[in-house]
């Protein structure tokens, strides 16, 4: 089976690793010839994937396609579609998704509870909506990695805002952020990984760590799990979705956002969980069971970021320290350069004891550095 | 760092699979360019690995050099040490494995308990040693995967021994077969994995499955881990090491063979280990801090082997059975044809519970088939 990936950075790399386990040729699309997964394909094309030609010529003759960015040539994914190239997930979804606007409608449609919104063309439409601040405006296309997002506090705040089409969303008091990931296969099968806990970096907007299984009440876990459900029942698409969630003081839930596809917010699945996001995926694609979302053991994700104000070759600093902890893992997405609040690599900790866990996540934050 | 592997079956799939946690450029030399790891690299050389100008000219430019298979040019790993490129394992060591005369010798000099032998040049000398019959007969060089080893039991069997140089060695009552793989890095630290039992298929004499850990009273592993570190030690080289013993009724041990690189009883490591075998070699390699060689949980690794009768393309019957399965890892090969005996992928089991692993491995024996 001919199997098309859109994108080469870690989350293409991660899922090369594990197409290994199994008889498929991979076939990767990317500008950028010396990306994270390049090297891992049987068959690297550089090329634009937002563009429709090479979208579509690169596609053409496989059996199945899918991303890891919701940024491509979604138009030549549905013209594939038609083709008869199996798309992971359905172009539609994506479509949906690449735009908050419409992902926020998509919410408010299907009865999904999430924070109240609107839409804001430009600076002026957020002064006709100053009722909404406290609120967080997030950039309808092209945000990524904690870019495209502006927390509005004060009406003094809105010259920060994006002059350009985007969502309004009303502050919510966050007790708990989850994540969710969810597999559906091409029966309609669903499989729910457990809820993850994310803390966030404040400063970058970026995933600090994250804790697996997630401290939650059981009513909590089964309101998350049944909302979850439905974003991504209603796609009616198979592939591979992270939903992240709030909770807030009253045990409320709200759908932030989905990501249809591998997420950063999976990455402790690859040796804390029986079958890992990427596996699962590959599971889907080649049309093989659903795999066994279970731990193996608790874990501890901690994303490797690129340090402040370096710029250039990377180093990484605490390298053999972290090496020597004894229930880690680490994973160096191969980036060349770094630069502040870049992705460069994760670890994840393995551990029955929640102490651990959290003792070794500082640890590692405070020791492996990537700077120049 | 530039690193080159010679050769590009399983063994090189999994450890560039294993690579991709690190920032390493990886070069592979192999004459099939649609090998299982030929993909996976960030440099393919399509060569002769027994031939010395491929092997010098694919490693002068390299900063380290490790091989999945004894069968190289070693004269070319010895020039190309003399030039500064490290190699894992030395060129000397693998010159002493590689020729099972030279072998056995380098057993009975270090005071390795062994079985006894003799070197046999020519069907005429091993009547010359009939005192040695029931004796196992192993080809001096080339043999691989159970072939070149031919069990003598009778005078009259005699002209099924090779021809050729050999040894032939006593035939032991062996009561359990164990590997114990070994990390040497460069200081010289080393790490133990801990002692697996092996049941081999007589009829192909290749590995049928494996348990981790082995079964055995303490006094016979310490016996089995000095023994095992002794061999390793003599060999004042940094790698990884599997050896290969035997133990019979009486608790004693002897050395049946030794590899001087990953090998087929740690792959159950890749899940069941914090540090799988792979991991541990690139660490060495890396000169990164050795890793941690617990097990996460016990496990048992059944080898899925291409059926009798059946030459061809593989097509894997049962396979989504085992998918099915909810405690177990599949990892096929990705090679496009099967053949009576051929390695085709291997499964492995986690659990906690002995019995769940022996039923399953005879479950997956069984059910998951590699036939045309």
């Amino acid at each position: 089976m001919k199997v098309g990936i859109l994108g080469g950075g870690q989350l293409g790399r991660m899922l090369l690793q594990a197409a290994a386990n199994y008889p498929v040729e991979t076939y990767l699309l990317e500008n950028d010839p010396e990306c994270p997964a390049a090297h891992l394909c049987h068959h690297f094309t550089q090329g634009d994937k937002t563009d429709f030609d090479t979208v579509y010529n690169f596609g053409k003759n496989l059996d199945a396609i899918t991303i890891e960015i919701e940024n491509v040539n979604i138009e030549a994914l549905v013209a594939l579609e038609e083709k008869g190239v199996k798309i992971f997930p359905k172009p539609v979804v994506l479509k949906t998704i690449k735009n908050k606007i419409l992902q926020k409608q998509y919410y408010k449609e299907n009865n999904i509870p999430t924070s109240d919104f609107v839409v804001t063309n430009n600076l002026e439409d957020i002064q006709k909506h100053s009722e909404f601040l406290p609120a967080v405006q997030k950039l309808a296309e092209g945000g990524y990695d904690g870019r495209g997002v502006e927390i509005i506090k004060t009406k003094e705040a809105i010259a920060n805002g994006f002059d350009a089409p985007a969502v309004l969303e009303k502050l919510i008091p966050i007790e708990k952020e989850i994540a969710v990931m969810i597999a559906v296969n091409e029966k309609g099968e669903t499989v729910l990984y457990p809820a993850v806990e994310m803390h966030f970096d404040e400063d970058l907007n970026l995933l600090d760590y994250q804790i697996c299984p997630a401290d939650l009440n059981q009513q909590t876990l089964y309101k998350i799990e049944a909302i979850a459900l439905a974003v991504v029942r209603n796609f009616k698409s198979s592939g591979i979705f992270a939903v992240e969630l709030f909770v807030d003081k009253n045990q409320n839930v709200f759908v932030n956002e989905t990501a249809p596809r591998v997420h950063n917010s999976g990455h402790h699945t690859i040796e804390a969980h029986f079958s890992s996001q990427f596996d699962m995926l590959l599971r889907i694609i080649l049309n093989y069971p659903l795999g066994n979302s279970t731990y193996i053991q608790p874990s501890i994700m901690v994303n490797i970021i690129g340090a402040d104000s370096h710029f250039g070759s990377v180093n990484y600093e605490g390298l053999n320290e972290v090496l020597k902890m004894e229930n880690c893992f680490v994973h160096l997405y191969g980036k060349k350069q770094t630069k502040p609040g870049r992705k460069m690599g994760h670890v994840t900790i393995l551990s029955n004891e929640k102490q651990d866990l959290l003792h070794k996540a500082n640890l590692i934050k405070r020791t492996l550095i990537a700077k120049t």
